[in-house]
């Protein structure tokens, strides 16, 4: 039970030499997410040695080029690795075709399948589950149709008290599923053990919250309430407010509001405008308004494992 | 009258940390043209400090992904940097719609405007003239429609030879130009005074062909007949050629064997497969058959001044 993120990218617009665009890699719970894919996102993931193949399913917040330009040119490196395994790729209304126009007339015979999930909702929606994990988009407000996403671990099956088990002669290795699953133990004469005397409680889930891009939006705070790591933007400070507006950003102060009020256990800030050389005024800032901030750079992995 | 190329990309296939898709930027004549723009050109021509609003003019050989996925970040760039200026793209039917469709799904307002000129022939044809350069694509033979182009400088105007015109008081300073454009000069009574005499050549003109991707098409050497500069693909050694026949790509050999029967003055090698670790038995191949020989590499620089 664990998060590992990866950082491939956390700077805003225009992809430089050493500030590239959105692109982060999840792994949680054994499950691999690519979240976002700026260009350049797939020479990102050969400098952190990330294998492309565990790569399953890809979830694009929004169809602005910083986070999506790298995702054909991804696809056809897949293709020429000669990828067999479905792909899986959550997006906006209008990807399917960008992706599909660009394999076509590129004549790019690819021998997987690629399933595209279009988005439309303007509400938050469970997009995956399986028996592990689930992800539900979190509706953001920017210039266009966006959604962040909220990955979130399944509660695991309780853990087994052999020392208690074991005072019991009637209990069975056969019934230790139903006793994992929760369900008390019922004797022969109808009398109940009390699962919680013969199990533990599973380990505690951990969450991860990705919100980029948006403008100040407390509304998804009841969405993200107690996530473990919340990635929000802050592509400027309070001194640039008024182009933050017009542009349908956040402060690295609003992201701060959000996390306190979300209860997040920790923030990182990220897709900086590179109109600021000094990239540690956005913890500056944030820290006069949540304690636990972190910036975002490139290759940096945050890890939380769980007791 | 001269030529600068700088390679910013020159390997195949997929973007690696040292080794980027094809792309170059020529300038000739005071010209300044990009041809080809795999993903991560806009990070090259950083690295590379050209300023992106000289780009007028952009030219894409194919519609394989390593010769023109960076082509709408750059475009997206252009318009975070509010271009007005025209840009002209000049590639294979269907990079409109690649391109219309990214920027209005992207709600992209750019303040300049595209110049679509979509190539659909199969035989040489003039697709750029202005008073100082030429360009006409070159036919070549590959998996999907391809072009090669070539630069050519147009001839300047003849040279005065002032101490000799000095010698005929009759000609005046508003005859100069007539005498530049190469007319002789024809006294009151009928008399011919030579231009030959008046005059001499203009600078010789230079001329750089990019022929990438391609198989071995030894058809196209009339049309590059006596270039100066020519960037022939190579992507394999001969030690590969059935999966270059398969592939429709080139033999360093080949390439050569191209630069020969064109009676190019100088040949460079790029577009090579990751397969090879040592690129420099590219360059030992070709010069079995082709002695003036160079190997590509991301930041070269090749300049021709004119005499």
């Amino acid at each position: 039970m664990s998060i590992k993120l990866t950082i491939l990218g956390c700077h805003s617009a225009t992809p430089r030499a050493n500030a590239h665009p959105s692109s982060q890699y999840l792994e949680i719970n054994n499950r691999r997410f690519l979240i976002d894919c700026g260009e350049g996102t797939q020479v990102r993931l050969r400098e952190n040695k990330i294998k492309f193949s565990k790569i399953s399913h890809v979830f694009i917040s929004h169809l602005h080029g910083d986070h999506f330009y790298g995702l054909i040119g991804l696809i056809s490196t897949f293709g020429l690795l000669n990828r067999q395994n479905d792909l899986h790729i959550f997006g906006p209304e209008g990807i399917k075709k960008i992706i599909t126009l660009q394999l076509r007339l590129s004549q790019s015979w690819i021998h997987f399948e690629i399933i595209f999930h279009e988005l439309t909702s303007a509400k938050s929606e469970l997009i995956f589950e399986d028996d592990k994990v689930t992800v539900h988009t979190i509706p953001l407000s920017h210039r266009v149709y966006t959604n962040g996403f909220l990955f979130k671990e399944k509660l695991g099956e309780r853990n087994l008290i052999i020392s208690e088990i074991n005072k019991h002669h009637e209990i069975e290795v056969c019934d230790y599923q139903n006793l994992k699953n929760g369900k008390d133990f019922v004797n022969k004469d109808g009398t109940i053990i009390k699962n919680k005397s013969l199990t533990k409680d599973p380990k505690n889930t951990v969450s991860y919250a990705y919100c980029s891009d948006t403008q100040f939006k407390p509304e998804i705070t009841t969405i993200i309430q107690h996530v473990d790591l919340l990635y929000h933007e802050a592509t400027f400070l309070e001194d640039k407010v008024a182009l933050c507006i017009k542009t349908k950003h956040s402060t690295a102060k609003q992201a701060a509001a959000i996390a306190k009020q979300a209860n997040a256990k920790q923030l990182i800030l990220g897709h900086f405008s590179n109109r600021y050389k000094n990239i540690e005024l956005f913890k500056e800032e944030a820290q006069t308004t949540f304690h636990n901030v972190s910036l975002a750079k490139e290759g940096k992995i945050y890890e939380i494992k769980n007791k």
